[in-house]
């Protein structure tokens, strides 16, 4: 696991991947799977759509931390365990045989067989519409990881895969910010 | 262009695609590229991040409607153009070639090229965060096109289109919405 510059940690959100978000409660650390994100600016500012239908939800709002963790093409039956189960009840690293790493910022941990991991503090939450409001404070990515291949999830229970990447750097120039 | 069940929309922008975003400011029309979506609910309930930095917001802001477009890889360029150039001195319609088909709900028009349209009312602005939140009113699908593979932003100047797709529609049955 590698430093990322958080001027680059947009990029791991703005494609659109299926992600993990770990929280930690005091006690017990939990995972949940989560495809509503959306990247707010280039300052590694983030938001997700959650509430209290999900168990994390409450270690979110007490420990206003989280770690979003983002898995690869290998890891999909994983992503789908995590998101068809509960932490009520479910020791997720456990069952799915995840390594949590302490985190350096925050009280949640990392996932280490994830190809990339943000840690993030809540810095408000827009109870009327569950958008939480999250600040990368720090971020990590796995360049020894063959496996980059990021999962999109459509949302009726099947999932799209990374395929070709195109090159407009030169067109989009003007437009890219510093640091990416 | 084929109806589409707004209970279906979310499908749409799940999977994290860049959209082209539709305004009409009572004179002209007006298409912005965007990547910082969000979905917000299985009712067709989305959010976008955007500001008074980009030339539509100002229509966005005063009809409180537009329409989100979904293309495809094949107009990667496109894509790429309408989101370097600005609606300010420019008619993009006009300049790539794209088709303005009247919406039945708003009156921002759909992109008759993209494989499909949400018409949307803006039902909040949460200003201190630039967020727009938006509702899906019409979606429309084209069924008879044969590019179907969505485009993804990294935000860096490069983009990823999809790949293979994966079914756990078995795995996740117990999670998934009625009408999906």
């Amino acid at each position: 696991m590698h430093k990322l510059a958080l001027s680059k940690a947009f990029t791991l959100i703005e494609p659109g991947p299926v992600v993990l978000v770990t929280t930690h409660d005091g006690t017990k650390s939990n995972i949940m799977t989560i495809s509503w994100t959306m990247v707010m600016g280039f300052g590694a500012e983030f938001a997700l759509t959650t509430g209290a239908w999900n168990h994390s939800y409450a270690a979110l709002r007490a420990s206003r931390e989280c770690v979003i963790a983002i898995p690869t093409i290998d890891m999909l039956d994983t992503v789908v365990g995590i998101g068809t189960c509960s932490g009520r009840d479910t020791d997720k690293f456990q069952k799915f045989g995840l390594t949590a790493l302490p985190g350096k910022e925050v009280g949640a941990p990392l996932i280490k067989e994830c190809l990339a991991n943000i840690e993030c503090r809540v810095t408000d939450i827009v109870t009327r519409h569950n958008i939480v409001v999250l600040e990368g404070v720090a971020a990590y990515y796995d360049r020894a990881r063959r496996e980059k291949r990021l999962l999109h999830a459509v949302g009726d229970g099947t999932f799209i895969v990374d395929g070709r990447k195109f090159d407009r750097r030169k067109m989009m120039r003007a437009k890219l910010p510093p640091g990416v």
